[in-house]
C-alpha cells in the first residue's frame, strides 16, 4: 500500500507532521471574527455589518496536472479547472462564490502562454458568476524551468450562517448521492505521470488520446448542487479531491455513521480502470488516490432522493449512510474487488 | 539600460504584451458588484449587503528573494515578508485588511520547513490583526527542485468606498512623505542574484552580512499611515514595489503634475548603494529596479506635513508636486549622479 502512495507522490507521515506543525505555530492568533469550525468547516470570516452571514476564503493550486498542460501546450483547460475546483471546494459550505484572484508563476514570461491560462481562469469566473479580481504574474527564471510554470488561486465567496450543512443532521438511512466525475479532476496527477508517459499523450485511448483523457477538465458542480438543494434536503456535502471518497466522505459523517457505497451505481471513467490496472493498485489505494467516478457527494434524507435524481439526472445514489460498528471503518466501497 | 533591466530578470516588453491581452481575455465578463478603477485601483468588490464599502482583493508572491532564503535555510522572513507586502498594496486604498491565504509549493515536503514559513506568515498575520483564514500547501516534485519553494498569498481587506484616496486632488505644492525602506524588500531580487554570489552571503557586510542584508525583512506600513492618516489630508498613496519610484508614483498623480523627489532629503540603505555599485546601474536604472531607501510616498498638502513628520518620526519629506511640463516625465528624482 505505502508503495503506492510513495508512487503518487503522497507522503502521508510528512503531511500529518506538517498539519499538527501548523496548528502548533498559528495557534497562539485567532482574529475576533474568524469563525470556528461551523458544521466542520473552516476559512469563515463574518461578513463586516452583516454577523448573520460569513466571508468564505479557500486557496489552492492544480497540482502537477500543470505538467502535463505544459508538455502538450494546452494551457487554458488548467485555468478552468483551478476555478472550479475552488469553487466546488466552498460550496460544501452551500457558499455562493463572489471573487477569484490567481497565482501565475513561470520560468521565462510569454505572453500567449500566460494570456491562455488566464483565458481559462477568466472563462470559469464568468461561467460560475464571480469576478476575477485580480492576480499576479511573476516571472522566476531561477526557479522554475523554461516552458515550465506553477499556477494557484484564491477564491472568497459569501454564506448565510444558518445554511452552512450540519453533518450533525446526518442519520442512518440517509441516501448518499453522487455526481460524476469526467477524470482525475486535479488529484492524482504524480500517480499518473508515473504510470503514463509523455510519449504516450498522443496515443488513441478509448476514443480519445491519453493527453485528452488526462486533461479532462474538472467541472464545477455549482448548477447542479443548488438544484439538488432546491429539492431536498441537504445535509452534509464533500468535495472528493485528494483523498478520494475514503478520506473526503468522513468529514460529512457524524461518528456515529458509516458511509458504504456500492461501485456497481455508477460508472468508474476508463483512465482511472487504465490506472488501475497498470499500477495494480489495490481496493483502498485506488479509492483513496483517485475519485473513482465520483465527484461530489450530498447526503440527503433517502425519501428526497428520488426528487434530487429528477431535478438533476447525471446525480446517482452511489450509497447510503449505515451505522458504524465500533472501531469501524467511516467508509466502506463495495465490492472490494482487490 | 536595457541591459540592467535584463540582468533585473525584467523583460519589459513581455510584461506589457502580457498586461494587453490579459486585457483581451478578461475583457468579456465584469461581475456587476466588481468596482471600476476607483481612483485608479483595481481589485475592488462591493462589500454584500452595504453599499458603501467594498471587499478589497490583492495576490502576491515573494519573488525570487526566496531563493536567499532557501539558500540560508532562514524560512520564516519570507512569510512575513509576503503578509507585509499583500498588506501595503491595499493600504494605498486605505483598506483594513481582514484575512490572508498563503499557497507553499515544495518539491519536497519537510514539515518543519514548511511550518517556519507558515510560522512567518501567521505571525505578520497577527501584527496585521488580520486573520490567517487557510492555506495550501503542494507538494510538486517534478516541478520544483528539492529543498526549492514558492511561496504567494491573496488579502482581503475592506474599506470605506468614500475614504480611497483620489489622485484628482493632487496639487502643485504638495509635499510628498517617504517611509523608509530597510532594504530590497520583495523587488530586485534577480538583479541581486546576480550580482551578490550564494558564496558571499555569509561575509560581512555594513556591520551584518550580506544575506542578513538581501534578507532584511519587508516592513508593514500599515500603522504609520493610520497615524499620519489621523494628523494629515492624505490625498495619494504609493507602495514602492517593482518599478520603484519611477514606476510606482505616477498612479498616484494627475497628469498635470510632476513628482520631483530630492535624494539628498533620504538615506540610501547601503546594500543599495552596493548593489548600484557593482551593477554600475545608471540613474533611472536604479529608481526603476529598487526602491532606494523610500518603501512607500503619501501625498499630503504642504501645510500638514510638519504635523505628520511629527506623528511618525521616521517620516520624511522626500519631494514636492510640481507641473509637469508638456511631454515631460511623471517622476523626476534629483540628484541626477549618473
Amino acid at each position: 500500500m505505502s508503495d503506492a502512495y510513495a508512487r503518487a507522490g503522497v507522503n502521508i507521515d510528512a503531511g500529518n507532521e506538517t498539519v499538527d506543525r501548523y496548528r502548533a505555530v498559528t495557534a497562539d492568533w485567532r482574529h475576533p471574527d474568524q469563525l470556528g469550525e461551523l458544521g466542520g468547516f473552516s476559512g469563515l470570516f463574518r461578513l463586516p455589518g452583516d454577523g448573520s452571514r460569513a466571508l468564505v476564503g479557500s486557496a489552492d493550486g492544480v497540482g502537477t496536472k500543470i505538467l502535463i498542460a505544459a508538455h502538450l501546450g494546452r494551457y487554458d483547460g488548467v485555468g478552468r479547472d483551478l476555478v472550479n475546483h475552488c469553487v466546488n471546494d466552498i460550496l460544501v459550505m452551500s457558499a455562493t462564490p463572489l471573487f477569484f484572484l490567481d497565482y501565475l508563476a513561470v520560468g521565462k514570461l510569454e505572453p500567449a502562454m500566460a494570456a491562455e491560462v488566464v483565458r481559462g481562469v477568466a472563462q470559469a469566473c464568468r461561467d460560475n458568476a464571480m469576478a476575477l479580481l485580480g492576480g499576479e504574474t511573476a516571472e522566476m527564471p531561477g526557479l522554475y524551468k523554461a516552458g515550465d510554470f506553477d499556477l494557484a488561486g484564491t477564491i472568497v465567496g459569501v454564506v448565510d450562517i444558518a445554511a452552512i450543512p450540519d453533518k450533525a443532521r446526518v442519520v442512518e438511512g440517509d441516501a448518499i448521492l453522487g455526481l460524476p466525475s469526467v477524470g482525475l479532476h486535479t488529484n492524482g496527477y504524480s500517480l499518473a505521470r508515473s504510470l503514463i508517459a509523455p510519449e504516450e499523450y498522443g496515443q488513441p485511448f478509448d476514443a480519445t488520446t491519453y493527453g485528452d483523457a488526462l486533461l479532462a477538465p474538472h467541472p464545477s458542480y455549482y448548477a447542479d448542487v443548488r438544484a439538488i438543494q432546491r429539492v431536498a434536503d441537504v445535509k452534509a456535502m464533500a468535495h472528493i479531491t485528494g483523498g478520494g471518497l475514503i478520506d473526503n466522505v468522513p468529514r460529512t459523517l457524524p461518528e456515529t455513521c458509516t458511509a458504504v457505497f456500492e461501485q456497481t451505481r455508477w460508472s468508474v471513467p476508463p483512465i482511472m480502470d487504465e490506472l488501475v490496472r497498470r499500477g495494480a493498485l489495490g481496493h483502498e489505494e485506488r479509492y483513496r488516490t483517485l475519485n473513482m467516478g465520483v465527484g461530489y457527494t450530498l447526503i440527503v434524507p433517502f425519501m428526497d432522493a428520488a426528487k434530487a435524481l429528477a431535478a438533476v439526472p447525471s446525480a446517482t445514489v452511489v450509497g447510503f449512510v449505515s451505522p458504524r460498528a465500533p472501531g469501524g471503518p467511516a467508509v466502506i466501497v463495495h465490492p472490494a474487488r482487490a
